[in-house]
């Protein structure tokens, strides 16, 4: 029946409206953050959504199930990841609304047009290029680190293909808050909320959700924390409510 | 016995080395974020702090307390306030390690000249002073609203008291945070360390404290967040934590 699948990859189950996202075996695939961050999302009716770097394209695919936004496009710069992400797309028969494209982080105003977008999410690499250990694994290491674009180059193309007032959401390390603050000023995005994620009650934050306006107010809500487990092992009923059903990852090992 | 408090203040214990402190029975007196906040700031031995807005002086006299710093000045601009912190100084017979001063936050640099700080603190008015109901009675008017000062003010005056790599240590609302972030990239401070205060686990954050380095690195730590109630009317431990002895302002009403 899996007829499009290829050498190394798996079919996983989303339990979300039926659909099911095409991963890598070898560990390439959605994680917690993704996860998070389209829970964070809002989209409204009959909005146009870029997802900038979309890797599987799980981000088009949850916010297709879950909104009633008009169009999704996906934008990722590795072809076999695009091409991974386009069949999960074919898969569950989302190519009326959801449209994977190969391209550029940096060049997505010149691909899209300006002010073309009420929505843009990403889930970008976190590190920059010349920190941290690098991923053997090139895809995985041009998905984590900064090799292909940087947050300024996140950020800029964000600003240019949103319409005025259209919304920017991001997932991203704490450590970065400054780097991403200094962006969201260069580029006239003013921060609007942010959600702290911590692994348990007592720790640090690991993850950042962020809401942030082209040309918005400069008022900022901070959500209340997200904390993802009660004790080791044992999710908190926030972060499974969360969760729901998008548990397939639990056998991913991202 | 309590010869130095004037018609309309009252002497509050501070349960920390014995310290007691005026306040104003009318409800000029300090507030959790004066307790969180000197729970959040390190003092190293020797250094030299500065406190921006002392209001009753209760930041120096917990720093004082807690710490080896070497001097505290507590700079206020309202008169009869920092004559009354200057007198809770002098009844805890701290006069060798705080001194009280009576000025203008604009003039910080001025009065103190550059680079002469290892630590600036503030708890500043959180209320630009065009915005929500302004308190009638004018002394804690000046202590909420930006009359005297803004947020820009306080963070110019910050980076210039403070020698290379001192530390900046704020509490202010979450709204607030875009403003913050502007002038801290405007004055070269870098965002360190942010903790959120929540006033309930599952409620937006109430309160933010705020660490910046001048001239620091650029990587951010989001610490635990801080959730004051278990339930209405009933700390959590960690706020007792934090809270610890310091209780006299339950009676305060502020």
């Amino acid at each position: 029946m899996i007829t499009n699948l290829q050498e190394g990859e798996r079919l996983d189950d989303l339990e979300c409206k039926g659909y099911q996202i095409i991963q890598k075996k070898d560990g390439f695939c959605f994680g917690t953050d993704a996860v998070l961050l389209s829970s964070f999302v809002t989209v409204r009716e009959s909005e146009r959504v870029l997802d900038m770097g979309t890797g599987t394209g799980v981000i088009p695919i949850l916010l297709e199930a879950k909104t009633k936004g008009k169009q999704f496009i996906g934008l990722e710069i590795q072809q076999s990841i695009a091409d991974m992400a386009g069949r999960s797309v074919a898969w569950n028969h989302l190519e009326d609304t959801i449209q994977i494209r190969t391209g550029d982080i940096k060049e997505a105003s010149k691909l899209f047009g300006g002010a073309s977008f009420h929505v843009v999410t990403s889930n970008p690499p976190y590190m920059p290029a010349n920190t941290g250990l690098k991923n053997p694994n090139e895809i995985k290491a041009i998905s984590r680190h900064e090799i292909y674009c940087t947050l300024d180059d996140v950020v800029r193309e964000a600003s240019k293909v949103l319409k005025a007032n259209g919304r920017f959401y991001m997932v991203h390390r704490p450590q970065r808050l400054g780097h991403i603050m200094e962006a969201f000023i260069k580029y006239k995005m003013k921060l609007r909320r942010l959600q702290m994620v911590h692994p348990m009650l007592g720790k640090e934050a690991s993850l950042v959700l962020i809401e942030a306006v082209k040309y918005g107010n400069p008022y900022v809500v901070v959500e209340e924390p997200i904390i993802l487990y009660e004790r080791p092992g044992v999710f908190t009923h926030q972060y499974e409510e969360i969760y729901g059903k998008n548990r397939s990852n639990k056998k991913c090992g991202c």
